[in-house]
């Protein structure tokens, strides 16, 4: 070991907000059909809001997605199982306890919890869906989550996004939401979503969850193809099929509040306006878990261009995204193209060629014809790896596919966070 | 951006050598047949030892592998196109600069020294492979090399190992390198095996060069097949097939000193006692790269049993030993066993079933029937994890495979090495 204690000293430092580019306050507008509460349960040993509640009217639809991960988590498995036999009408989400990992026990806790506050709510114990985030492999404080039901439905409010969002963050260092307003038909329609996740510098650590309401009026299998559709255009973007932690899930909810006509297709106008505006929405929200990074100081757009299909293209996005030589060079604002080159050569693309391969960072051309471009000079592309948002193009120079990806920088404050989660 | 300057600033700390469980002054035996020295041409800006060379009998046998990085560098490209012409006499190895990136620049630089050297050593051109490890993307200073082949040809010596393992390194912390004796139908048969590499922590970081020789007399075909698998259990077992950077190399040479007889099959005792020490050395020197790996501080061995074939176990390996939050528990001595878990079930492995897994540190079971182990307790567990030396082992329960992987934890001292590695 030698003198390794410098590596080992206690670690105290305390993570400042770094979310790349993203306001403290986002403004989240009501949805019409949806009322909110939260509170502080005591799940966390510090006073902070851990608890959270959110309810839609009768007659709502509801989509969702959850984590592929063989091991899913307790509350996974009975909101899927709770989906299956009726509409929501309440989720119950807690923060600071994922779980997962309890076995029978934990699938007891989180149907003993729906069936608590569906007594208090008068409801189905199925309308109730359960969500939890946090450490895995700890008991749930099952009572202090009931105890703390009756002051959650006493509080229910339509402006209650903020809290929410803020009651559901774990390591996330800023509230993360944003509100789209479109007309359909004349009719203005909401659209609010909120996300918590910052544990994703790699994709295979995300613990996301994101709730998604608007008051546009959609038929249940069209709602859930429209969510499949934006996830796959965002949060899909950020993490690699598959590679997903125990508890992610992602609900779209359409309260149908508006008073738009009801959308039966996803054809037509209305469909498209809003199959776009609740993709944007994922989309900004997904970026917002890359911009809040675990110790993330850039927000890097990867741009893989002229694949031969974009099966090829991603697997050079993945290969970019996940590489921790890239990501500390992006950190050190070091242009480092070497490493840029060398994931994209291991990415397992079958004969791609060195000189037909061209990488960009915004406008500046770094690497072409197998070497360093001619025209490429350290100090401008250390111009550009000083920014906080960057583009990284990469030209294939194969054929017509491209995929777009977001990731962000890995720093030393990412594995300090890591280190003392739990200590 | 907030307030982040403390995860942002200069980076100055000292890297102390950190690699666990290894010996500073590893005692290599000459091996009949091979002469080697080591020189400082200057290719680092400070003074230290950053070129090499080896040179074997004329009639030794030489087996090679080589990166499957798509844009391998110029050195890779002219060693594998010299091999298919003749037997190499003379390995030409520098540090500090990996000739890769550099288009037919790197080629003909590359080229260029072999031609040199073979002007002065009076053999041909494809006699000389040549070898580079270091910073991607910059000129090879050939000029500097050049000057240094006079001096490096009068230094030849038996006893140049030592010398030549310390040359090679980059971020390596400390010269790796072993040697056997074994006896083989009663001559006395020496391997000695150095190797480089500390960027390992991940496998796609894997910058690695491997020089091993022994004395032993064998056939060439065969030769590679014993290197082969010896690097398949070995070097492979840190690295994801594939995942290799641009100028991995590793060369095994029978020098054929020793008198023994010729080895001309796989079988028989004579090679089964060659394999097995070849094997044994390589696997020392891949688990050396490990424990040297960069910032390591803990040097794991995973062992995944009971999968229904290798190829699901392997799967659980690298989902495991590429695991940030893994790692990064490990570095904390944290036993959040969680992380393991989440990581087993994002593997791949079709209907893996939670309750049939267990997992173990060392004999510790921290993980049965889908929950933490009845009689297992936190003090347990990170008496285990605060050691420098740990065993993981995932019993899958659905068959008789397994699979044995090595890795290392991360910790921050990782990433200020790989944020400042040209800065």
């Amino acid at each position: 070991m030698g003198n390794c204690n410098s590596s080992r000293r206690p670690l105290t430092t305390k993570y400042l907000s770094m979310a790349v580019g993203l306001s403290h306050n986002p403004q989240l507008l009501p949805v019409s059909g949806i009322k909110l509460s939260a509170c502080s349960a005591g799940i966390y040993k510090k006073q902070r809001p851990d608890l959270a509640l959110i309810a839609c009217d009768k007659g709502s639809a509801t989509a969702a997605v959850f984590t592929s991960n063989a091991f899913c988590a307790a509350p996974v498995i009975v909101a899927r199982d709770h989906l299956q036999k009726t509409s929501p009408l309440y989720l119950l989400i807690n923060a600071g306890n994922a779980n997962a990992g309890m076995g029978d026990k934990g699938i007891a806790d989180a149907d003993f919890l729906c069936r608590k506050l569906s007594l208090l709510a008068k409801c189905q114990k199925a309308a109730v869906l359960p969500f939890s985030t946090g450490v895995i492999g700890e008991p749930l404080p099952v009572e202090k989550i009931t105890n703390s039901l009756p002051r959650l439905l006493s509080a229910m409010s339509e402006d209650g996004w903020p809290k929410v969002t803020r009651a559901i963050m774990t390591t996330d260092t800023i509230a993360k939401g944003i509100s789209r307003q479109v007309n359909i038909k004349g009719r203005n329609i909401t659209i609010t979503g909120i996300v918590k996740g910052s544990g994703m510098i790699k994709p295979d650590m995300a613990t996301m969850l994101a709730f998604i309401a608007t008051d546009a009026a959609v038929d249940k299998s069209i709602l859930q193809r429209i969510l499949k559709e934006a996830v796959e255009h965002s949060f899909n973007r950020i993490s690699v099929d598959g590679d997903t932690s125990t508890n992610d899930a992602c609900v779209l909810i359409a309260t149908g509040k508006s008073g738009a006509g009801v959308i039966r297709s996803m054809q037509g106008a209305a469909a498209r306006i809003l199959r776009e505006s609740i993709t944007e929405v994922c989309m900004y929200l997904a970026q917002a878990v890359i911009r809040d990074g675990e110790g993330a100081t850039k927000f890097v757009t990867l741009e893989i261009n002229q694949g031969r299909n974009t099966a090829e293209c991603k697997k050079v996005a993945y290969a970019i995204a996940q590489s921790p030589l890239v990501k500390t060079a992006l950190f050190a604002s070091d242009p480092n193209w070497g490493r840029i080159i060398a994931a994209i050569g291991r990415a397992g693309i079958k004969k791609l060629k060195v000189n037909d391969t061209r990488v960009f960072i915004d406008n500046v051309c770094l690497f072409e014809h197998g070497s360093r471009a001619r025209d490429y000079s350290e100090t401008s592309g250390r111009e550009v790896f000083r920014k906080q948002e960057i583009k990284l193009r990469v030209d294939l120079g194969r054929g017509q596919a491209n995929y777009q990806y977001w990731t962000c920088d890995l720093s030393d404050a990412y594995i300090r966070i890591n280190a003392e989660y739990r200590t």
